[in-house]
């Protein structure tokens, strides 16, 4: 099990919507002061007014850069990302250039991270993979090279893909990149729940924009932990239950739907490609 | 009506899923001579790429910037703006910060637009305002801010947004920005009858991925024109049905359940709200 105090320290509280305004994001932060989550993650043009409103607190300021395609080009994401850290920022998200992952151009991949950590200076980079949008073997192939490059942790999701953070993904991740880099889970996180099972994957980071419902859910279900120890339904949590033509590559939806038909769960629980 | 050659000068071909990679923007530049596209609109990563492989020929390159958010500073927006011009683009979509305009921070959000402005030189700049995210007082609000700034287009959508360009918004930016400035529809548009229903409402540039197709659609219709002439159904071409909670701001939901219970063809049409 995991103490409030762990588990706050382990949120990054999340706004990103480009319609969110100031008061949205003074209320971010007068929330994460509150609780104590680790940071508030914000887009770019809040650093400063972020860094403002949390100085004097224990609250990091997390920025994005590239966000949330990351199909901008390298020099643009290192000045955003080195702006950033001059107006406040500790820790940079950036987004991966996908299509060129996908493309196989792996120095172009490598050198777009390796610009930003040289931009970020003292502040920590993750990197944004978009999971949602690589195969499993490509999925590897990313985390390898933001090690390569310096990066200091690996990130699932924007939350403006065709989905977010599954424990699959979080164990890959985990896997390949070893105990010693972070491993952040993103993307569509609702309830204590999920926050448990990507912790369990090896998630050493949240970033989520339900943190406080999240919390309250947490103190309910301290009263009756089997319910929520309980082993999911593996196609409930299963990315391929998520992949729907409407949003991903068509090459991404055949390999998920590949996978699906090959699972050993496929004749127990899929309903999704019958 | 419009002829063909016409028609294919006024259509942006767009292809801006981070995904994308080489492969799919190289078609798209080939797709572009072929048919006679305006231009090809692509992320700042394609710039140079797309620029290449378009010499010789009379198709532009459009890249956008701070896309599809909005919320990066105003410095990262210039800066990626003048390096797509560097790199060979001749226009600029950039889009508005949408947070500042809904919080009324009007200067901010001119500010914003005359750096870029200033940074495009000479090229031409295009302003998206994800009207899904405005009231119409606030889409109005911004396209006099985007005239003021010395823009000299108005855009209506990131095509990432709750919903994209429909004849309503078209209309109304129209109506303010007057016969000088451009008005382009994109977001979501799929075939030559919502083309034509934009076009007819005010609309001088359509952003679209599915030009080709849609030039298909246009040939067959000329034989039947009658029954693409004939007026839609308002609420199906009404934005409030596709308001919905899951992505638009609180504010905005309820707003456009307001305008909805008051309308005319509430009574005749509207299935949504009741």
């Amino acid at each position: 099990m995991i103490e409030k105090e762990q588990l706050v320290k382990m949120i990054d509280h999340t706004e990103l919507n480009s319609h969110s305004g100031e008061k949205k994001i003074s209320n971010l932060c007068d929330e994460a002061r509150k609780f104590g989550f680790f940071s508030v993650c914000v887009n770019s043009c809040y650093t400063r007014f972020a860094a403002e409103k949390l100085f004097g607190s224990d609250v990091l300021v997390c920025t994005v850069a590239g966000f949330p395609l990351g199909a901008c080009t390298t020099a643009t994401k290192a000045f955003e990302a080195g702006k950033s850290v001059e107006e406040g920022a500790m820790e940079i998200d950036m987004v991966m250039n996908v299509g060129a992952l996908r493309d196989k151009r792996y120095s172009y991949v490598k050198e777009d991270i390796a610009e930003v950590v040289k931009a970020c200076g003292p502040a920590l980079l993750k990197v944004i993979l978009e999971t949602c949008y690589l195969t499993d073997e490509e999925i590897v192939e990313a985390c390898k090279i933001c090690v390569d490059a310096g990066a200091q942790f690996v990130k699932t999701s924007t939350g403006f893909g065709a989905f977010g953070a599954f424990p699959d993904h979080i164990r890959l991740m985990r896997k390949t990149v070893g105990p010693h880099i972070g491993v952040k889970a993103s993307g569509g996180i609702k309830n204590f729940k999920e926050v448990w099972r990507l912790i369990q994957a090896g998630a050493s980071r949240i970033g989520m924009s339900a943190g406080v419902t999240m919390l309250e859910g947490f103190t309910l279900f301290k009263y009756a932990p089997q319910a929520w120890l309980e082993p999911e339904i593996p196609c409930h949590v299963c990315p391929s239950r998520h992949a729907s033509l409407g949003k991903l590559p068509k090459a991404l939806y055949t390999y998920y739907k590949q996978k699906c038909s090959s699972c050993p769960h496929k004749d127990e629980y899929n309903k999704f490609y019958d």
